[in-house]
């Protein structure tokens, strides 16, 4: 399993405006082969920021088959306008870690 | 439900030290007041970069009462040598937007 952490910054003021729009691309999201769940998470300290957080099966089902995809085309149209500047997106593995209660 | 994203650089070298520190580390965060769950996220294109994902009950959970426990100064001082920087610490909500499924 492969997290996809997408930090999009929307343009002041059409905060609503995309969040509407996400309401409709969200249909292409999660229909896609090794999709798993997503979150859109909006920053408390900055509220034009977003993260978007999305579980994949793997780096490939996001940005192999997920991206040569006609749903991905029709997603990033949806939301796309209102991107100020290009997203961070970066993918992050979750560490095991063994729990140790003292040194 | 209030999610910090605590996005932190590793000093190059020293990740896997800095993953036994917060093995140790990682008790004195999930015995605190108004902790929920966290993950330990290690990024695939920048393998010194981590994102620490807790989910607390409150904002002021973390931003008061963690911050200012003793427990928060022992997970500091275990983990704190190893960041390269200061690390980028942000509070989100999670948006739940219906789901539409046309224009």
């Amino acid at each position: 399993m492969v997290i996809e952490l997408a930090t999009v910054a929307v343009v002041e003021g059409q905060q609503q405006e995309f969040e509407q729009a996400f309401s409709i691309a969200q249909q292409y999201l999660t229909g896609a082969t090794g999709y798993r769940s997503y979150r859109l998470l909006r920053c408390l300290e900055q509220p034009n920021r977003y993260v978007l957080q999305i579980e994949w099966d793997t780096l490939k089902s996001h940005t192999e088959d997920f991206r040569n995809s006609s749903a991905y085309q029709a997603f990033r149209q949806l939301v796309y306008s209102f991107y100020a500047g290009t997203p961070e997106v970066l993918h992050y593995e979750v560490l095991q870690l063994p729990s140790i209660s003292s040194v």
